[in-house]
């Protein structure tokens, strides 16, 4: 109850440090879908758990994995609409760098260009947080792998495998316990798609559900849709 | 009680992650008269409910369905007032993209444009949201027929048939259990006509209302008006 | 009590979908002066009701009708300072119009310019709805008459009779009953006149009262004033 | 109680339709000094009670009538400060409108601009009413003597005679007990002031209080005290 | 209690027609020092109450005095702050007259400048009233002298004699009573500062403090000290 | 509790006439370090607490004493980021006026620009008012020294001898025994710098601490630290 | 709960002189991670706790410390989000300042400027306080090792050696208890780093942590990270 007295309106501080809207807009976040992220030796993949609304939907038109660029790729969990919104604003960032630097922006970039942007959304009057979280995955030019993500706060951190949306606890966990035993892990793309498979069937427990998987390799973009 | 603390003056996440302000629009839209959209072959089928007010009053001017461009009809259901304010926006943006690629744009462009205008809606202050939802039916280029929805926060989907507004659960069910009988459907004018008018006599219970009738075939667009 | 709640400082939806404003304004409409306008084959009437606050009052600057350009004429009823505010408007935009196409607007034209006007006013910080309804009668280029409605929420129709302000449930039925005998009524000038002062009469119940009636014609305009 | 949750910060509408700054501004002009105005067949005087603030005060000072242009003067009653503002716009805009057409504004032109300018403080946010009422008193260019009345919400009527500010109700009575006997009075110059002192002796009851009467004729403006 | 709903904010109306962030501006003034004008034959005189803080405070700099133009001085009681500010902007406005109609500006011109400035502050939004009346004395082009009042809510008058601040109202009474013999009093200097420094002894009972006296003649602006 | 109501979002007076954020800031000025004002016969000497934050301080940046200009220089008590912010724009004008007026701005005129530039802050809206008092000293053109204090209100007086901050009240009566003895005192410097420093001593009690001792001669700044 | 009353909306002061956002943002420093600096003869450590979130984290994105300019060196500790954009609006003002003068500004200069941005944001309408503390850490023309802290109020001071986020009191106990020994410590750059780790690992408690280590030195700027 106390809460409620610093959170309406504008963003503020509440006494003990904290930023209520963008705490309720992560909450937002965690009611979204599953989407998880996995950096192998030289790709990455998405995995999003595809809830079906109605057999009358046509699945092509809910994804929640976007192109940005021919070397970036993002995936979000949370509001579609703002998601949208944000990739937009990401997809005229990335050309305008073309333009100014006649070269693709690089993946921490672009990251990094969310993230400020998210950020703005929590200190200035008269707009509420963006309501998403983004996983962003990305080639350098030297044809490194990355996997960053974003949330409501405006951090930005990258990632070997990470996940977003509902039951992102015990996904995480998974994930880290399948990977800390071989440490510097080198998954080639089989593996990274094995993973990133497993990780959704074991904890999100829709085995009836499809789910889209998104393979991104050096210059090749690749999406399939599995049905668990 | 304690919602009410996060809807006033602007749209603010709630503790839980939700905007309460684009849920009670939605809840307008719910109160809104019915509206049925089916996809067929090479058409889209347009039912609309037409409760009579009053025997005073000239049919004409109550339609719920408005022509965009030659190629994009939409239907709506919730505030009348702020559907057409929105459809004169949209097509405004219709002229605007044919001066710009000489060229009518995709369905799913204005889709896209509608649900982004709404979405700003909900995010900057100063406005509510719009308490509309609007299907969306057009042709593409390649002649194939699509059917969109968007609601009041800025989502947009596309789909094989759909329903907004008042039963629309009820409505939503009749017509899946109807079209998972032959999965990849494709019927012609005359069945999706059909089918559109049957969803609406199960459910609706409005027997002796009049309903109005659009079907859109590729270059043709025609009205009828059925008495139940 | 709970209602007060979403009904302060801007127009903001209610949990139930309601705009509490709009519907605010639509009471102080219900408390204006009855107002009945009638259709008939080639003229419109209205009738006002004019209570005599004081017989030092000049009736000639009460009126609730306003002309507005050749071919339209509105009645309003609720608050006159706002009615006159709009009609102001109004008229502006029937000159622009002029100027633009070079010919007077239609009656639907303009209803739906004052139907846009008001809706702006429903949905944009900082204003408050208007509080008037407004009944704006008019011929088109074929010379056909037309009735059409807008009320504070910015929605309008066309009818055939219609009234606002007080008591308009039972004028209406009134109206629904005397016309619904003859299904496609086609009235001339004195049958017209003598519905709306009959309306009047027998419902609004202030027989001690003036009424002021209006008969348009095609290229007419014709004020008269009748005692009850 | 209830009424002053929706009195604050900005003019909206109250439940049942009332727009509460507006009505407390009309409390505001209730408290002022009683001013009457009567028409007379060619003239229109001007009876405003004085009451003495103290013996130190000079008079001339707190007049509440206040010539206008050369065929238009107006009293008030209400917060003088509102007065004296508004009253400097009204003589702006006759300067104007001499300006614009070479012609001195009728009464009604300038009674409609004050009611429009004071009508747009009570719907644009930021701004209280206006807590003033004016009579304004003008001579047409046919030499027709004229008498309007504005109140706080924008509203303005034609009078033939008129009482704003303290005990407004029972002057009004007499006023009209008075007229009523001669239907179409005309009276003169001499009888339209007596008529205008009476009222004041009668019902105010401040018969040790000074007023101050102005007559004003075609092209003459002549003021003049009483002592009561 | 009741009152604490409408004062916050910005200026709005109460209930029953106050403006109480005005009132609140008139009870800082209540409490300043007590500031007494008298007019002369041909002269103004101000005693104004000098409290003293501190032996270290260095009493030139705390004059509640100051000259505006040659013929113009004001002396004031409330916020000195706000008094400042407000001066500076009347002798920009006097230097502003004086190029453009060539010649000093009149004691009322400057008052009503002053009262119109002040009144702004109590009908827009986003400012609080000036906590300051001024009194401003004056000499016309016919050499005669005047004394006006402007309070915080923009209205201003002219007085024989006046007094501001603490104690204003048994000061007042003592002057009426030695005014009320001589009715058209014309004091020459010395009488006319002898009845200032009479009120202000026998009211203020600050026998023990300085005051300033301040006597403006035609041509002549003279300060003196008097210790009680 | 009841005080409460009037001091949240703008400054906005209180019933009884009070500016309760401007008595506020007056508070936090309260907390801050005792600052000492003397002036001498050609000299002013300020006299600053130094409380000792941590051995690991760098003093030298904890200052407050600020020179302004070759002849003004300020110290003050209060939020030290306010008066960093207020003195930058101090030391702005300060060249402006020597640009403008080819000459170094009097003490006063600077300290009538602080005091303006502090009323400003109290009257607008969205900006709370400067949290920090200013001790003003300077050597004006004809060689005299002076000491001017302004507080957040916005007033500002020269005084003889001052102090802002913490123990302000007893150091003050101090001051005024100590001087009252030799009424128009005019000491060397030397005596001027001891009286600065005996105030300090005597009460605030903080006899561990260090101090700041700086002494303002004509064409002269000079900065000692003393322990105590 | 009484001070719940100061803190919403924007910053404005409390009763007793608070500015409780401006606090409450510093409680959102003292949640971050540890972040101490100390500065030796010719260099400056900083050693920043780095807790590990997951073993999936790419740790090199998740840095504290960022160089902004050749000779100057920042560490936060706080929102990284707000860190982030701040450390921009720094280097953007560091390439300007280079561009006005030719040459890299003073440790302090951009310390100063970093507090003056700080404080704007604590006095302003529409923003929150930055809810992050710096440290600064910089090289002058003379190659003499500075260290700044500025906190959320836009204070900002040197310091020997400092600590900002979780356990500040107990680090800075330590480090007191350390330096102290030695009076004008003049450290070497092993025993800067040496005492930097100490600092973090007695107070800590992390032992299983990693922590980064920053050695600069004038020319030179070193990164390493220790697993203590």
């Amino acid at each position: 109850m106390a809460s409620s007295r610093y959170d309406r309106a504008i963003t503020v501080f509440s006494p003990d440090g904290h930023l209520f809207q963008v705490e309720y807009a992560q909450e937002a976040v965690k009611k979204g879908h599953t989407v998880i992220g996995v950096r192998g030796k030289n790709c990455v993949a998405f995995a999003v758990e595809k809830k079906t609304i109605s057999t009358l939907h046509v699945d092509r038109t809910v994804t929640k994995i976007y192109p940005i660029d021919e070397n970036i790729t993002v995936a979000f969990s949370g509001l579609s609409a703002d998601a949208r919104v944000l990739i937009n604003r990401i997809r005229v960032e990335c050309q305008s760098q073309r333009l100014t630097y006649a070269d693709v922006p690089s993946t921490e970039v672009i990251s990094r260009f969310i993230a400020n942007y998210k950020q703005d959304y929590t200190q200035k009057i008269g707009r509420r947080p963006f309501g998403v979280s983004l996983l962003i995955a990305g080639f350098d030019d030297d044809g490194t792998p990355h996997l960053y993500k974003t949330d409501p706060s405006g951090t930005y951190h990258e990632w070997k495998a990470c996940v977003v949306g509902k039951n992102d606890k015990s996904v995480m966990e998974f994930l880290e316990k399948k990977l800390s035993k071989n440490e510097n892990f080198e998954y080639n793309e089989d593996d990274t798609i094995k993973l990133a498979i497993m990780s959704m069937c074991e904890h999100v427990q829709a085995k009836s559900e499809k789910m889209e998987i998104v393979i991104m390799g050096k210059k090749k973009f690749h999406v399939s849709f599995y049905f668990i």
